[in-house]
């Protein structure tokens, strides 16, 4: 028995199990400190093979938010996103792409803190948009303009990236929103203390249908200028709220892709809806 | 502000993400004594929501079998099996099912002994057959028959489900075969000690191709009566061997499934290979 | 040279080309006088490749609509029903089964008189449920009970289809809607000689969302024993009304499977709307 | 009863029905005379809704190619072709493209004459590609260069489209195969008038794993610059010759896409093809 043989034999058997993608896509966690916010904010980043095989490539950015209760490490713990990024850019479905992951409720079990807007307390909105954008679109050599950068989120982070390119539609070629939470009560007598309360307020007052339906000629013809995409779950608690942003979109003459797929408010719904986010908004930036 | 209010909120939020699905569905791991193999042995469990509401209730199973280098807890860590099963009994695709994901490798750094099939030291298939199957359809009231029986697998484990339902159609519906080892080469003077090559040559000795070569028209009728699926990745080093075994079928007239989808030797592929495999084992189960 | 070689060769090729499913499925038209609608109706018929096969052999049986300004062919000569039908059935993802295609609307350019619902001088839903559904469930020895009986059907077929199912719950295992027309505007003075305004009437009267907000515990209980499927594109201009279905069954707490996918109210659509259809009521009817 | 209005909803139905997509796409036959074969040829054309809208617009080009038996018309009236072409454009999934359906097998019952390569008599290879790709790109504004062209084909013309790009890898930027017909047996001594015969050799001759098995390291790098991709359904009765070819590519070093999916030689499985192909062809020629 040759057993340096039986070990090569073995090496190849772990390769093909374990690094069966010659990838060099790294999933990592960064983070930076907030004047805006007052603290430390982390950010996890999904950066493809070519990143480190190129230093001079420059690459088109999504911004993938996670949802109430997570953090920016949900889309890899929960959701395995590098798993599908890895899949389609290996197969060409996707060109390279870096995927930023922000943090937007760091878990407090004192006194949960989150949310994608700005609200007494948290000008999460304003530190996304002047603190972090820059700083990562500088760091990892990607983004710089509208047409190289996309949106995408889930539940509250979904409300989020339909409310950031409704107001930023000069900055994002697309905006892919999952199971999207898009409305809520109001509590105008919302102590500070109360943040769940003060949450709930800011997704009031970002309501993408109202906004859309006071939109002047001006306004709708920017928004227009974005790639929409609606994907919420048939099962979903939320799915009322996602019809009714499509209505909208019809009256407003906003062109957008609706999809109802099988499923709930879950991360097999997420994972997969990956699979049909990517594809969208690269042809997107690839415009 | 009704603070009790906005608390209701919360938790029909939280409820919304957490136990969005009302599902009673439980992956536990459970154990047995092996006078075989002279251990206690793992078995990670997946009932579905109906076991426990109906406690007469007798389900079909499938024995779902992990690959190299992990052992019964993959499919859940790393396959997130139970999103896929949740789903998919959910919405009516497939009936309720026990399956079983039993334990060839628990992992030890000094020494690895792994493999579904009988070898020196090691009768595992005689354990699975004798000790395994039958406590577990005992205990979790599934299984029992052909008819309510089917069996798949990954890498090692896709090999380990065509060597079972080769050696055992009458034991099984179905077969589903993901990206599976069916061949390696042999090492006649194999020392004991060298776990690696005992495991290849037991693999060599279940090459299925052969065995279908080989088979009589005693033994082909009764392999005929399984249904096989072969389910291998474009990209997956393994694909040649598939490929044989579609070849090798096609001759032997044993009427069978075959997919080459995107993809290569990893967890991607194979939590996507479920939703295949599901409703396929369901409908050879269902007959 | 050998020529009779060769002309085998070409004979193979062929075979591959025009037989390559040795299929013995049949698509037929048929037809039986109504004393009801006092004239000769035509129907089309899919028979599995089992049912000449074997004589005695007994199927469930699907309906399946047509829409407005077409008749019984349209599924055939514009929908190509008898490919995803021979696929499906030939794979085993679902058994064989009878698919009837009445004719509710034998275009006649100078009057075109059509739908699924009674109206003045057409009533053609007694018609299909005591004239056409009894004589070819005995004819073509399929279906005979609600548990081997489904109903679909295209835009005006999608809502005749819902109707059906609504009003007769006790005879269907399963509805599913593709791109349904559900309501209309109505015209209560037409004349008798405005067909078009009759169908808009009879349209408006089966609105489903009325019939369930009216529902009594009864016909609620009744009406959920039926498998619900609605299916519309997301550019389709009826997207609306089946949204507002989707919602009503919500509110009445009916059961439902809901699917917009990328498409408009055309005939693409509607032939990938079998490859969800077909296995869906499938699945009812094996309960 | 106004019965103007009724009539504004029926042409808003009828509309609906006929008209739902409101594209300008068309599908039309044209001819060029050939001094290579002695004939007047035709050839079906696809045009984008865009090619009317925009007298300036340049256009990538896609070949696709006919099976034995068939000739320019059937991608059209068999395969459906341009129902998939409205939708991928309309939704933004492909971009724009025209479509070219040349007719390499006119069908004449008294002595059939087909096949995409040269051969005694029927230099067709000569005449795509003197006669037929240039005059049809400065007609139609399309193509024009490797980067806006690719080649797809069904059967025999998906061994024209594997051949075609293998001999003129710096013509084209993709090449998608659907049930290939990459081999025959030879008919060393067949007659002038044995057609079929002198077919076989022509695909012998041009059988693409001997081609690489010869192939120098330039032509090989040529080779490599095309995006394969190999489609063949489980059933088909050519799945082995395919099966072959990716054999040899993994030998060759060719990179490609191999996708088996479910079903046979036939229009349900060609169809369904093009929601594969364009999306792929389209990303080669948009690099």
């Amino acid at each position: 028995m040759n057993t340096k043989r039986s070990f090569g034999i073995l090496a190849m058997l772990l390769a093909g199990l374990f690094c069966a993608l010659p990838t060099q896509a790294a999933v990592l966690r960064d983070s930076l400190h907030s004047d805006i916010l007052g603290v430390n904010k982390y950010y996890s980043v999904y950066l493809p093979p070519s990143f480190k095989q190129d230093a001079q490539a420059h690459f088109p950015i999504l911004y993938l938010l996670h949802g109430l209760t997570d953090n920016d490490r949900a889309w890899t713990e929960k959701g395995q996103m590098e798993r599908v990024l890895d899949e389609l850019i290996g197969c060409g479905e996707i060109p390279p792409m870096v995927v930023i992951m922000p943090n937007a409720g760091e878990r407090d079990t004192r006194n949960i803190q989150s949310g994608y807007f700005n609200m007494p307390g948290w000008r999460y909105e304003d530190f996304f948009f002047t603190e972090l954008l820059p700083a990562v679109e500088a760091k990892y050599r990607a983004g710089g303009s509208k047409e190289q950068r996309a949106v995408a989120g889930l539940s509250m982070g979904g409300g989020g990236s339909v409310g950031y390119a409704m107001a930023h539609p000069d900055l994002f070629a697309a905006c892919y929103a999952m199971s999207a939470w898009l409305d809520s009560e109001r509590h105008d007598n919302a102590e500070p203390t109360d943040k769940m309360a003060l949450l709930m307020n800011a997704v009031n007052d970002h309501n993408p249908m109202k906004l859309l339906e006071k939109a002047d000629d001006r306004q709708l013809t920017a928004i227009r200028s974005v790639r929409w995409y609606i994907d919420c779950g048939d099962d979903d608690f939320l799915l009322e709220q996602n019809v009714q942003l499509m209505l909208q979109m019809r009256k407003s003459k906003v062109a957008h892709q609706l999809r109802v797929r099988d499923g709930s408010h879950n991360w097999e719904y997420w994972h997969n809806a990956l699979r049909l986010c990517l594809p969208f908004v690269s042809r997107a930036m690839g415009r």
